[in-house]
């Protein structure tokens, strides 16, 4: 199971749009992902986010570049920046998203 | 390079959305790609369409489940469908869309 959390042990419900870039050279890629109206900010939700862990059965990926996107003073929205530097790194993090492609009904569109 | 074509030799430009969807149990999946004013249709084209053809550094995937969509009587858009009978099959597949994604700009959204 591949699974997205903001606080450790709390799956995320939310499937987000995810952006992708990669140089020409292959050796530096970017994700960027959008959740709208998550639950990690939703009212009922008491613990704190913590980093963005994505979860699968190689292991964990953890990423701290978290920013909330507030309309009204309200947060509305998670945004995470994902910067990766090798091959190595892109190639990790690509088998993490199709499995939680697979498994949350996400597609391929145009970025 | 990874790389769609609709007559043999000839590269698609145009980028397609892929829905995507999989069964509980992991034994069947679909892919349905969507492209919008393909070069495969446009006027000066004059290369049969004779399936589709997904090409990467590990061989070929063929599919023939080719379909035009017309407006007004003009072809606008094609449609191709992919139906899965195995989880090698889709692994197969998605190898071939992780490469292709990188290369052409798709991310991941909600299909």
């Amino acid at each position: 199971m591949a699974q997205i959390q903001f606080s450790r042990g709390i799956n995320e419900d939310v499937v987000p749009d995810v952006k992708l870039t990669r140089s020409r050279d292959n050796t530096n890629g970017t994700a960027t992902f959008y959740f709208q109206n998550p639950k990690a900010l939703s009212q009922s939700s008491t613990d704190e986010i913590t980093g963005m862990y994505l979860i699968d059965e190689e292991g964990e990926l953890v990423i701290k570049d978290v920013k909330a996107k507030f309309i009204n003073g309200k947060p509305e929205a998670l945004e995470v920046f994902y910067g990766m530097k090798s091959v190595e790194e892109w190639d990790r993090f690509m088998r993490f998203m199709s499995r939680y492609a697979e498994e949350h009904g996400l597609g391929f569109t145009k970025s």
